[in-house]
């Protein structure tokens, strides 16, 4: 399949990441509220005034699911219901619609919106599916010989994450306070984190619920769509709280997220397996098929008032686990899922020098800094930096991308009283 | 102070949980709905009903709060109103008060109700703050040597558990599946849990919302009171999958709490200070005064057509960290926190063989399994048992308890054929 042409111009440019064969999934703030739209070209598509107006119906004689300002409502529906929405737009849209005319009062530019977070976090799961990245940390935290956990190649190993903690991209990121303790020093002081990272990550979106196991092929009929995900980290806070119950506080200041949802619909064409298994996995972790996607990535860090440097470069078919085999696993114990519930893929790094997807890895835990195009280097973000993520699958001609979700460091606040001695 | 007597003639009974110093929250089953109580003796006051009647005004002017059928946009109110309420329906419920005749409409026997979970969860967070259960899990996990995490002493140390598996007392708790690897295994297998275990817990109620740290003595006051909590844990499970990451899907399946949120104001007449510290806690965990609470707690488990056997005996000033502690620490890295989050305390423990809060603990990992008073024996749970928690601070002629937290153990059921060989 080539590129479906629209008559929004912009859509056709193949500069684009949001050509008809997209239609990404958003919400954007109109005055103390927020509408939902989809992005078509260097526009938005109102879908809130659509079925406000009657011009859309999602399914006939059922409630508006688009007067809340988010795509929570909408995903409760169903695959059904997703799938007619997208062909009912898609036909809309297309070159030589008879609607065009009567529909540009429904675009939005882009450019002019502030965009919010899209659907409602139920929950927010973060695994640990990438192979390289997981021998990367695992050499720093706990040396070489014990660098990939017993389980890694039996389970699609994840914690559970803060919910309240996940804001869309733009939102500044403040650096955070908590307990460090160096290798040297005998206890732990109280301070702003000087170890402060990104994680560069595919979300995926749960839009149906569960309540008992599920298959692999029945997670992956859950899930909506994905976003670019950046969980932030903070390094220090991690190696002195992760024992034994996991990482906590270095990872509850803030996760980002892209504020377009791209649907699994846009994703199809790009499906590719996984690496081969080093190790078979268990029955209720097989794959039906293809799971992950041919989606490149990269990492851009801008200093204050600099150019940017791109850091890395790197793909999601690198992971070892999909979404749909996490989805699985996170059902074995009866655990129920929810509308909204949003998990993290882990942090997607190659197996080369440039195609990492953390400061940790880059920098060797700050023992080989980088060097950006403004001639500074890095081992771990500055307050100021920002970093931004892009992502898009490449079709002919055109592609599917996910715009970007970006964040910059904003200094920690001064300690109150009662927290200094 | 002694006994505050009621009209409400058992709630002077010196037997009874729920005398007029106590007013705990609640939510029962009404129609397809529900209506938010408070229990007084053997009776339920049926608040939704006297706002909707207009014989309560919970703030005037604003809008009704118990017409949802829970208490989350009531605690959203925040400390002045709930203090209000509190000493509203004391004066309506006090011996002699004018109101008794016409308020009888409006109590219902609790005998006849179905409770349903007194709040929206937002998020749930398990802590790890008893020292004696960190120590007895640490040597069975780890070895002696290295019970006790290093960051122990000075984190109270947590994880993110799953909103979404939190049920209330009496649900069935069906056996989980999961990954199973004993010590001799090369590799796992995926079977249903055959070392499910309780965690004997008290769950704090976070009843406002912050953003960025908050002090101990903050953090107490969005506090709006307490539940038993049940954090049904499945060992087998947890052995193999908790390293690096924490316990994820072996304590997934299902927490189960009190119906009854025992309002902070009515223990405060049982605060007690915290252990000595063996390590000074840093400046930002300090007390400012008594943070913990004098609550004895019993466990009870019930084999299938058998007699109770009360297994432990243990109280809640046993903990390291008090709830406001682990609060204040949840806000270090700027996470926000909401109304409905819960946080569980951590399995609390005493120092003696009769006062541990877990099967592991009591039968040390089933090497020394219990014997019930029916002659059984037990290391951990079977199908059919029914583990009940109950929890009361002692007054003078008066005791403010918990009521009960109960599960039942239901079988796991079949394997899908998808999960098979």
């Amino acid at each position: 399949m080539g590129l479906m042409r629209s008559w929004v111009e912009s859509a056709n440019s193949t500069g684009t990441d949001f050509p008809l064969n997209n239609l990404p999934c958003g919400a954007f703030a109109v005055g103390a509220g927020a509408h939902c739209g989809v992005a078509i070209g260097a526009m938005i598509l109102d879908v809130t005034r659509l079925e406000a107006d009657g011009r859309i119906e999602v399914e006939p004689g059922a409630p508006a699911v688009f007067s809340g300002g988010d795509w929570t409502a909408f995903m409760a529906r169903g695959p059904a219901v997703w799938a007619r929405l997208r062909a009912a737009l898609t036909e809309m849209l297309a070159e030589g619609a008879p609607e065009a005319e009567t529909l540009d009062a429904y675009l939005v530019p882009q450019a002019g919106v502030r965009m919010v977070l899209p659907f409602t976090v139920a929950e927010f799961t973060d695994f640990y599916a990438g192979k390289h990245h997981a021998t990367n940390v695992g050499t720093m935290f706990r040396g070489a010989e014990n660098a990939l956990p017993a389980n890694w190649l039996s389970i699609p190993i994840g914690y559970n994450g803060r919910a309240s903690s996940v804001m869309v991209s733009g939102t500044g990121v403040t650096r955070p306070h908590g307990q460090l303790k160096g290798p040297e020093d005998t206890l732990p002081r109280f301070a702003p984190s000087a170890r402060f990272d990104f994680e560069l990550e595919l979300g995926a979106v749960v839009g149906q619920p569960s309540c008992g196991m599920v298959s692999v092929a029945e997670a992956d009929e859950m899930i909506f769509g994905y976003v670019l995900l950046n969980d932030w980290s903070a390094r220090d806070i991690q190696a002195w709280e992760y024992q034994p119950l996991g990482p906590f506080q270095s990872k509850a200041t803030a996760t980002s997220i892209s504020p377009w949802i791209v649907p699994k619909a846009a994703l199809e064409p790009f499906r590719v397996g996984a690496p081969e298994r080093e190790r078979a996995l268990l029955p209720y972790l097989r794959e039906p098929g293809p799971m992950l996607y041919d989606i490149a990535l990269e990492v851009g860090l801008v200093p204050e008032g600099g150019a940017e440097t791109v850091i890395a470069r790197t793909n999601y078919r690198e992971m070892y686990y999909s979404s749909a085999q996490q989805l699985a696993h996170h059902t074995t114990s009866g655990c129920p899922m929810r509308v909204g519930d949003l998990m993290g893929s882990g942090t997607i790094s190659g197996s080369e020098a440039g195609a990492l997807g953390s400061l940790l890895e880059l920098s060797w835990g700050g023992q080989t800094p980088l060097t950006l195009e403004t001639g500074e280097t890095r081992s771990f973000l500055l307050d100021g930096d920002t970093v931004i993520l892009r992502g898009a699958a490449q079709g002919d001609g055109y592609r599917v991308g996910f715009g970007v979700c970006t964040g910059t460091i904003l200094p920690a606040g001064d300690l109150p009283g009662w927290a200094t001695e």
